[in-house]
């Protein structure tokens, strides 16, 4: 009995340290073939600087649908399908003008309208300008102090984060809301400072919305070097206006698509583990890093996975979701059609935070699957790896959050991100195409293991 | 007894745990500090954009001497001093040109001289070439078949190293000794493949060195799209003739000088804790990421323990050494005097690896004293710096490793160095100023632990 026992220990364990040395093999396969033969940069390029920034509705956002769906079959994924998804289709229209009238004399301004936000009159808007940090103080000036004019909320991100998400969670909220709270108070128009670490003269543009029932007014973004010269402008004159002039609008809804790649799964099939990232973009740039990186970073999973002729376990889907940035749509359908189709979506990986040199993974849904995943951190420590920890997901996949699905967000290292989101900066030229390869790699072995293993 | 014990036990634990949590509080301080107020990034705009790129011996990089030494009074530095040392003086001359020529047609490639280079001669050097990829095949090949013509060493660097220093390590020979290995073989000229892992028509400069006794012969960099072209060109043509023309030479030393600024020490003011980086610079770029970024971050670091009033209880040292391109005179000065003076440098950290996000550091040196302050790497934890390893101290300071100095190498994100490294990609704007600041920050909270505690 104790002999057979042994016998039994010792098979089992060496399957176990096999299964062990094959995983890390494999672990390191993906990285070699994404460093040296990747196609990640490469499908960038043409993302960027053939088809370019890619706003919901657009002619561009089409074009990217079939650019990512035609690469996706030349690999060829196993099935490449679209999702139908109705989108909001705000369009920017002029170049913006603003300027500041102190004593007699105008000063130029660098702004651009924010997403989703009305147009100024034909001829502009002018005004008074009152400038507030925080809602605190916006409601503490109240009626009397606002009415009438033109709201200007300069509220820095904060430095001090080492981890520049952090930041951007504390102060987004003003880019979005500001217009909403201050339109009750009588105010005309909002000007919000730049979400940006960064000084510069390059504003960024980003969603804003208009809650139910408020008066709708004209929201725009300042570059960080142009709030601070207004900041200085308005303590020497208080009196000082405000001009600006944006003709943005919002047209009806478009027909649009999530684009979707996959490889059946040998085994469990109807276990299917997604990787996304949006399409869409910000209309400033060329949408580089917020998210061409993403998507093509999704679709370096699939070729990868085709190039090592690697046969995985469970289903494994590359989604590039359409609408992240304005409306949430693609996501929303992609949850909703896996619901009605009953599809089991064990985990979803998203990656909209850059193509940097990746750090780990946070995790967000049931604490023990999450722990089993997080174990394989080990298998990543020669790739420094070394923040696996419970979190976020992503915008994108959180959508399936009720579905029991393990929503894991990609990590990469943060600190360049906020000098170029949503900003005419956000260009191809900004990603290192070893910093990008070596995230695709990373998360297509946390696929392939998850595939392998379950959770 | 007992109670006595106890009494003790306590005692010491509570001070413990109190100077642990001073330390954390302290840390944190730089990191906030170099994040709100750092000085570094606007010291490094001056140096790139304002002195520009500083060769030992040019003009500029005496303005820059002057610029740091102004700058370390200015903060101020308890004391600022120079060393005097003699540096060699290499000029590069006109820029140079090249093209092959196969079948009666020409074509340009971009190329420029290794330091420490010969000239051609006046009107160029045109002859057969041929490829090889590395020493053995060089040696094989012989004198039958070297002798009379230019070699073209067509070694890339190994892109599956995740550590880019890896592949630098295995491949800077090859820019280093191609010309004093190919000269004994007939030889006539060299062109080597840029020392990059990027592919673009940017040549990478660097050091060349002639052993004794061997005919000088010229030689050059490639562009790495350059070595592509003449490489599949040669395949279809083995008798294309290559052509190139520069006029670099090596004029007489010429004096320079190392820049120090310190902090005296409250308690043991002998024992002294250096930390440098390099302010001579190849001429092809500005010299930001090489290595304007590690001396900014050493003035960084006196400007933050000044800002923050802390009264370091060791001597705090930083140095801006000049000339380690091309000869290392700076660093053996450094040592050199040190030993004369009889002063105890019990540490040492370089930061010669990019102003990229900092990841760790790595010693070299006594392994007691490397484990004493490798135990700190917990408190770095928040700030991300997971690698501490026994390994590399830095060049410069590598000549203080028989004075019992523990070398410790700051260790940045290695993924972009060797796009610019050397090339004229190394400028100002691919800095970033909060990983600049990250890694000034990480230097000087391990600076203080060094000095609050000795080693």
């Amino acid at each position: 009995m104790f002999r057979i026992l042994l016998v039994y220990l010792l098979l089992f364990t060496s399957t176990l340290l096999s299964a062990q040395s094959n995983d890390s093999i494999t672990i390191r396969r993906f990285y070699d073939e994404a460093l040296t033969n990747g196609k990640a940069y490469g499908w960038l390029d043409i993302l960027c600087n053939k088809i370019g920034p890619r706003l919901s509705g657009s002619a561009q956002a089409a074009n990217a649908v079939q650019f990512v769906k035609q690469e996706l079959e030349k690999i060829p994924a196993d099935r490449v399908f679209l999702q139908d998804v109705m989108v909001p289709h705000w369009v920017r229209g002029e170049k913006e003008q603003a300027y500041v009238i102190s004593k007699g004399k105008k000063e130029a301004l660098t702004i651009c309208a924010l997403g989703g936000s009305i147009s100024t009159p034909d001829k502009g808007m002018q005004s008074k300008i009152i400038e507030v940090h925080d809602f605190d103080e916006l409601e503490k000036l109240g009626k009397e102090n606002i009415s009438g004019k033109i709201v200007f909320m300069n509220h820095p991100m904060n430095p001090k984060f080492i981890n520049t998400f952090e930041a951007y969670g504390e102060a987004a909220k003003y880019r979005y809301s500001t217009a909403g709270k201050a339109a009750p108070l009588g105010a005309i128009g909002v000007v919000v400072r730049s979400m940006t670490l960064s000084m510069n003269d390059f504003p960024h543009t980003g969603a804003m919305g208009y809650p139910d029932s408020v008066t709708k007014i004209p929201s725009c973004a300042i570059s960080t070097l142009g709030a601070e010269k207004l900041s200085s402008l308005l303590k020497e004159d208080p009196q000082a206006e405000f001009y600006f002039y944006q003709t943005c609008q919002t047209l009806t809804d478009a027909p649009s698509h999530n684009v979707l790649g996959e490889i059946k799964g040998s085994e469990f099939p109807d276990e299917v583990i997604l990787i996304g990232g949006h399409l869409d973009s910000w209309d400033l740039g060329t949408g580089a890093s917020d998210d061409g990186t993403g998507v093509v970073q999704a679709m370096e999973v699939i070729n990868l996975m085709k190039a090592l002729q690697l046969k995985p376990k469970r289903t494994i889907r590359c989604i590039a979701f359409m609408n992240e940035e304005n409306g949430g749509k693609g996501g929303a359908k992609y949850a909703e059609l896996a619901k009605i189709n009953k599809e089991r979506n064990i985990a979803a990986i998203e990656s909209d935070a850059g193509g940097f040199t990746p750090r780990g993974f946070s995790f967000k849904g049931d604490s023990i699957q999450a722990l089993k995943v997080m174990n394989w951190k080990s298998k990543f420590l020669l790739y420094n790896l070394n923040e696996w920890k419970m979190g976020y997901g992503g915008a994108d996949i959180n959508h399936l959050q009720d579905q029991g699905t393990l929503l894991i967000g990609f990590i990469p290292d943060s600190q360049r991100y906020f000098e170029i989101h949503h900003a005419a900066t956000d260009t191809y030229e900004k990603v290192s195409l070893r910093e990008l390869e070596l995230g695709a790699a990373s998360i297509a072995a946390l696929v392939w293991l998850i595939s392998e293993y379950g959770i």
